[in-house]
């Protein structure tokens, strides 16, 4: 088995990542939202960049772009690299993008070590992995394992389109999304900023992710009465607001002691708080909460979702308020990496004199929907401070190569083995 | 001592106040904010109105508009009655509007009865009595008072207006403040709506004003870390709304135990939170607050606020974030109401055998500037379920008519007395 890693060039991938980074909303570094025009200029830039590659570019019914480095025999199954090159408003340069442009890195060593795989070697680019403007993230992951439902394609933007219309937009056909549909991949394997600093803390290089954190995301609304704050006694109030910080408090309580329970990833916050009327002479008529639960074992999200629901009724009933909704708004379960591609994934590290470690994504990944169809594995790098979703986002050149030289031998081990 | 109480006309005051509601914003009923068009409309209606009833109009330099019934000697002092005719976004038809428009109608009852007081009878339209689009409230009655200063002037509302030129576009001179102050009036009384729900669950018929409460608002800002909700383990955290949530819980806690103490009027709110990013997969990086602190004895603020000082660096402490702001925004003392005025009233209420019991106000109203130049009181009427600032604010013509009558005869009786 040859090994790849050799022909990895550091400064020519570093130079993708600063390259592809300034194309970004000038106002708000680094921004390329999924189907907007700045998001299909990137697009324009890769698919160059690959067809340089020698990679055969499609986009496949789901919106997602392919590049392609086939097998000798047509009948071959596919190994897959790729992330996705869509950001947050005012996201970094590494987040997703990393993946993709290691990809590019990978077909290039390919090319100039004259390799061919037994089997064929894609590259993907998938469609809006970030929440985007639909209210839905991993879209073109979803369409490539059958998990894009007829509810999600009528989904609007805030400008009117539907999602099927902007999939099509994007080159995609909505109309034909079982043609996006994936039974030849062998092996997916995904590098990706580890977006935490257990990493950077521990000093060490490369994270080998065993399993990745299912996503809860729960909307709680309070409902009271908006009664004059200074004319209405203090037990005469319905403050819904006053019930909602219980329930804050609580989330994060309850999380910490999960986690120290040790019974694999537990974490939980409350990122959004919206208060009605929100003035200040007026009691909270109204307070949502939306609550991101993440666990790597299931039974783990249900006890904490029972124990909030129960801390959620005792301050609806202490407030004399409504508990007017408590509801799942979306739930992906935890999935377990294939541990094969993992061995692999850190033989390749061992190879290579890289200290490496174990452990789980805490943020879903397209290659959370890929394992659904094939064996699927990740690696990470560190990241500065664990910032992501930021434009202070940073890592090194030399992080970014050791990533991608331990997925480019874990891809020549994958395809020498199967 | 003569009653005017007889030629008050229940329906005339009554079709005034529907009619007045009829000028309003008509998709957010029932609305005129202060130095809007919409206000200018009913300022104008008011001003025809006034004239109608014999009083002579004029607009002072803070733009308070002023209908005035002199007394035959052109030396005597002035009794002042009104209120405001702007409203909340979406705030209803009677608060402040019925102390104007009962203003109108004792104007009226005079004239009908032929009574000239040996004061001056003035009937006041306050400007912008409800916080307006410069973040000041009572704006009228501070510059009557010698309490606008020059930073006030200099406030800009959201289109880029300065106060000052909002004032002169209000019909005032806001070089020429000092013209609005005023040292003759002897007595100053207004009616309002309770906006709480004391009177009528006691099912009492007229509350009479002992004292207005202060109120304090406190700005408090924690500032944490925005890190990714999965990826940050829960003991590496630095949520700023964790610790907000903490100072929510203990404003009510604090403010009901305070209030069972039974030390006068304690009310404190939190009505105001907001979250950045307010994203569900970013831990908060920031919590705004702000508290509305009502007390009727000063001590009272003081304790509570060292209180919630104190609660908020220990929430920074334990949640690892910063307390970055815990700034007092506005701070108005409680006001005491004249005993003698009060004692008027009561009387009045009894002669009419009418229901009374003395109170605080919960609300600031702009008697408790006047209360700073002359001796002032104030009178309440039941509101349906005490709601106020809202479209469903309502009141009975027959309350109505009983507060109007009560402050009549108690302006007759102060007229003879002093």
């Amino acid at each position: 088995m040859q090994a790849l890693s050799p022909h990895i060039q550091p400064e020519r991938l570093w130079d993708d990542l600063m390259e592809l980074g300034t194309l970004t909303d000038p106002g708000q570094p680094y921004t390329r939202r999924s189907f907007s025009p700045r998001f299909l200029e990137g697009r324009e830039w890769l698919r160059h960049r690959f067809e340089q590659a020698g990679l055969a570019c499609r986009i496949d019914a789901a919106g997602n772009l392919i590049g392609r480095r086939g097998a000798q025999s047509p009948d071959a199954r596919t190994i897959m690299t790729g992330s996705h090159s869509d950001t947050v408003p005012g996201g970094g340069r590494f987040d997703g993008i990393l993946g993709v442009l290691a990809g590019l890195e990978i077909a290039r060593a390919m090319r100039d070590a004259g390799v061919t795989l037994a089997h064929h070697f894609e590259v993907t680019d998938f469609l809006a992995e970030e929440p985007s403007e639909f209210g839905l993230s991993c879209i073109g992951s979803r369409g490539m394992t059958d998990c894009l439902t007829p509810q999600h394609l009528a989904l609007q933007a805030p400008w009117g389109e539907t999602l099927a219309a902007a999939i099509d937009r994007m080159g995609g056909d909505a109309s034909r999304l079982s043609h996006a549909q994936r039974h030849d991949i062998a092996a997916f394997m995904e590098l990706h900023i580890e977006q935490g600093i257990v990493l950077e803390r521990e000093g060490t290089e490369i994270g080998i992710v065993e399993a990745i954190v299912g996503v809860t995301r729960i909307e709680v609304i309070f409902s009271g009465r908006a009664d004059h704050a200074g004319t209405t006694p203090m037990d005469c109030r319905c403050d819904a607001m006053v019930a909602a910080a219980g329930l804050i408090t609580a989330v994060s309580h309850l999380a910490r002691d999960a986690a120290r329970a040790g019974r694999g990833h537990v974490t939980a916050t409350c990122g959004i708080v919206e208060v009605l009327p929100n003035a200040s002479n007026v009691i909270p008529r109204q307070a949502r909460l939306v609550i991101d639960i993440r666990v790597s074992e299931r039974d783990a999200c249900e006890r904490l979702l029972a124990r909030l629901r129960a801390v959620a009724t005792e301050q609806a009933v202490a407030c004399d308020v409504t508990l007017a909704r408590f509801e799942i708004q979306s739930d992906s379960p935890p999935v377990a990496c294939s541990p094969v591609l993992a061995g692999r994934l850190e033989a390749a590290a061992g190879a290579l004199g890289l200290s490496s470690r174990r452990m789980v994504s805490g943020a879903g990944h397209d290659a959370a929907f890929i394992a659904r169809v094939a064996p699927s594995a990740m690696v990470f790098i560190p990241c500065r401070d664990g910032r992501s979703h930021d434009p202070e986002e940073w890592i090194t050149a030399h992080d970014a190569a050791n990533g991608t030289r331990v997925l480019a031998d874990a891809i020549m081990a994958t395809d020498a083995s199967s």
